[in-house]
């Protein structure tokens, strides 16, 4: 194993505690429930509250963005595993301003049954609590609908969090979630597991030389297993992919991530982003900007993927909107 | 080999390329010297420069922290490599206005040749060039003057920049850049090798369970190689070890930078923290802020190391004063 943790059973707890003492300006534990984070600076005037969540392993994601004019707070599940109902529930009485409260997290079925109790527990509050689960992860389907979430989370969550931080209403927070939602197209490969804390070992077997085409951010089967082959092929055929499976055409926007999945060299990602930059600009698809490094992570796994989030001026605008997180600042 | 490139002997140029591309709003490479990343932003007052630099496979060191009131140039060698003379003179001609430039870089022999006859050069065409060589990793040497620089150059480097940027002339930055310098001690662990593109291998064997501590960012060796064991246990050595061998104090304050050397995961990075917090605290040593992540790698290397910088009034004034980079928000 090459981790360095104390007991595996304990690493969110000890994640945890130590991020809250890291980052005391921008969060805090609560204090009868030390699973949900909270923002330091949540403002002060009522608006719609943005909280996302899930399992943890996935670091900065989604702890490391709750903050100013971003997420109010976080849910945090074990490893690859969704939060329980309670912490779901939690936070949203911890955040609730009146204007009702937007859960954004990935599409998996743990999450989604979780994020649902929570809200009926504040629905029986009084408090109107509305979703959007994210559904970038291309190969994982071919219905939008049963889609799960990888590094678009962080697109479809700065989306809806602008949106909130301008005064939108619940439903139109909501719906501009969903708009970014559908217009987030992701999709990845791994070159390795990753390694779990509490066995210390891989989550499943990896020959070195060899890269799983689709891989999901728990390890989820893509579409095929082969030798390893240079960055730009890789590159050419996960665009190539995101063409053949979305309308992105000719004289479209996108806003870019190439993602490290936790192992891969910033590195390798900008000779990855390289390539792709000169693919998105032969065929005249403009980029409005690019983010490249960890933002959304499977623990030590090598490996990387590209989101395009295809904007208009809407987007755009709340991409843009400055917000002030440890892990995101614009 | 786990890396994502195409050609080994390329990765410099190709990650360059997509930095530029990925970033330009906050710089370009300079036209005549694909070799120097100039800031977009630089302040058009005359003002010190900082030029900072070295060898690559250190992302985001050392590009990534060019930006507004941060480094004007980055200068960058090959994968472990120092930066020959001319990129380093050129960085200097490309941003000198007329108040000097300060280069600074980690103590390494190749750094310190390379860039001085940069500033030999730059001597010629009447620009005045002083130097800073970061020396924070205490167990490369007794002797402060011989010690190596790693992830403190991100500290001393940013005291500097402040200091240009409040229009301190150039004997003040330096001076207040070595005052940083003499406060800024680092010790780290490294549980693998770095993999170097070009021969697609580990720089030195390192079995699976295995630590070696107190290795240096390119893998120099450390004290000592032994069995992995658990974090709190390996944060109390480094702590330890810290306060052997400087004179930190009860009643000192310090600002904190837990680094992680690339592969290893962030939760890991926070459960170190959660380690060193304790310690600090149980010390009475007050923490003014704390950093965690991957701000300077050794590639795919999977550790961490800890840095402590001693501050006073002005360096902490110095360190929280604004600035925007790529990897670097202040």
């Amino acid at each position: 194993m090459r981790r360095l943790i104390n007991d595996g059973y304990n690493v969110v707890e000890e994640m945890l505690a130590g991020y809250a003492a890291a980052n005391p300006q921008y969060v805090k534990l609560l204090e009868h429930d030390d699973r949900v984070v909270v923002s330091q600076q949540l403002s002060e005037e009522p608006r719609v509250r943005i909280i996302i969540g899930g399992g943890s392993g996935h670091e900065p994601l989604f702890l490391g963005y709750v903050g100013k004019d971003f997420a109010d707070a976080a849910v945090v599940g074990n490893v690859n595993t969704s939060p329980s109902p309670e912490p779901c529930y939690n936070a949203v009485k911890a955040v609730d301003s009146g204007k009702g409260c937007l859960y954004l997290y990935g599409n998996y079925a743990g999450d989604v049954l979780n994020f649902d109790m929570g809200a009926e527990l504040a629905a029986d509050d009084g408090i109107r609590v509305e979703t959007v689960t994210v559904k970038d992860d291309l190969i994982s389907s071919e219905n939008f609908e049963d889609r799960r979430g990888v590094a678009g989370d962080l697109f479809v969550f700065k989306v809806a969090a602008a949106a909130a931080a301008k005064g939108y209403d619940l439903d139109a927070v909501k719906a501009v979630a969903e708009r970014a939602n559908e217009n987030t197209f992701s999709m990845g490969v791994a070159l390795s597991s990753a390694t779990l804390p509490v066995t210390g070992k891989e989550i499943f077997e990896m020959e070195d030389g060899d890269m799983e085409v689709g891989m999901g951010l728990h390890g989820e089967p893509g579409i095929r297993r082969e030798k390893l082959r240079p960055a730009d092929e890789v590159v050419e055929e996960i665009y190539s992919y995101i063409k053949e499976h979305t309308d992105l055409a000719v004289g479209d926007e996108v806003a870019v991530l190439v993602n490290g999945l936790g192992g891969l060299p910033l590195m390798d990602q900008y000779i990855c982003y390289r390539k792709l930059n000169e693919l998105l600009t032969t065929d005249q698809i403009a980029i409005h900007k690019s983010l490249v490094g960890n933002f959304a992570t499977s623990m030590d796994m090598v490996g990387m993927s590209i989101t395009l989030l295809r904007v208009d001026a809407e987007l755009k605008e709340l991409l843009d909107l400055p917000c002030d997180t440890p892990y995101y600042k614009a």
